[in-house]
């Protein structure tokens, strides 16, 4: 797999800034924000990544999507969330598509899609903005959060919301077979690629249900579909 | 989804030194080595996260397993290899197994097995070592290496390969479905998980594949396993 650029930060341009300007690959680059936020929706998964005094650290995470935003949350304790606040993080999602396998291992890739969003995370605390953004994140993963029971004032309390803007994000994707070099084409080795899926099965209910409680459609629709599918 | 922990480096442990001691849900902690290399055996995916003048930034890349040491490699113009090496990193892989949806979003979460492996890149530069190098990473996604073409020096040397040690890794395990409160699960309102699978498809061969030439076992053997049966 390739890669998003690191440069060091210039000017800021809308709707990315230099240091989300693809350096290699650069085909594969985009900063179109249809194709950044439809990347955002369809995974289900963030690795985000902040600094520290001991080095980075980089940790997975459900999120949510706002306008202009992308919410992360955790309890008051998170110590990642907790340090990131007014600080600059790395927000990346990534979708496996495929595996490359080329004639040789030199050409080996990965088809994906990533995002990867730069910014300095802002504390939520806006009462309505913190609840749409706590639906935002529940409803990402699976739309139930007017079929649940609602937060209680505890739980909100409890939570720590925290947004970074979706101005500095840059998207990547690689689809397809190898690039093999021509006198490998011609050669005797196999290239092609292998699709991945991710599927989701039909859902368990709690071992502690009680009665003849009915999951929320959007659970019961996921059941053999892609994450892209939901 | 909750958080390996970030603590300040203290002296260091074996195992695990203090910075990978997990802080909450230590029950999903795992420090033990047979659980961490059989995650990293099954992810595809690591998201590498490296230190900026500009904020940290967290890249999806392909890894490989040696002993004692994640693998990461790159073209020579790859800016987060190149300004990784000597410096503190941090390799996370996740493996996606479900979707926990709970009678309240709070209780919300995800399944999962994740790995956080914190360390100072090596540069690889012995030839046998680069070589094992290239192998593992090849070899851990697809196990082609020896059937396909070798290496050219060449593309050996547009290569740029690093090492991260195991020492400090932890492991975080979540499994089943959703620990909701006593009241809720007396409730009208629906618990429990959905198993996601990650799942490859028929192999599908390049557009430009001249002759019969059949894939590597390994690529015929993917076909309707999940990543965790390769």
């Amino acid at each position: 797999m390739t890669e998003h650029a690191i440069p060091s930060r210039s000017s800021a341009a809308v709707p990315a800034s230099a240091r989300v300007t693809l350096r290699r690959g650069a085909d594969r680059g985009e900063h179109d924000p249809a194709t950044i936020r439809s990347i955002l929706r369809a995974a289900l998964v963030a690795h985000v990544g902040v600094q520290t005094a001991d080095g980075p650290i980089v940790l997975p995470m459900a999120y949510g999507l706002g306008d202009g935003f992308v919410y992360l949350h955790g309890a008051l304790s998170n110590a990642l969330l907790r340090g990131a606040v007014d600080t600059e993080v790395c927000v990346t999602v990534t979708i496996l598509d495929g595996l490359v396998v080329a004639r040789t291992p030199f050409h080996d890739s990965m088809d994906y899609r990533s995002v990867v969003v730069r910014g300095r995370a802002r504390l939520v605390t806006d009462e309505r903005e913190r609840l749409d953004a706590l639906r935002a994140i529940t409803d990402h993963v699976v739309a139930h959060f007017d079929q649940a029971r609602p937060p209680s004032d505890e739980e909100l309390r409890r939570t720590r919301v925290l947004a970074v803007s979706l101005a500095e994000a840059s998207a990547k994707i690689r689809s397809g077979g190898p690039a093999d070099d021509p006198d490998d084409v011609a050669g005797p080795h196999w290239g092609g690629h292998v699709p991945v899926r991710t599927v989701f099965e039909a859902a368990v209910p709690s071992a502690d249900l009680s009665g003849p409680v009915d999951p929320p459609d959007a659970v019961t629709a996921l059941a053999g579909r892609s994450a892209d599918e939901r």
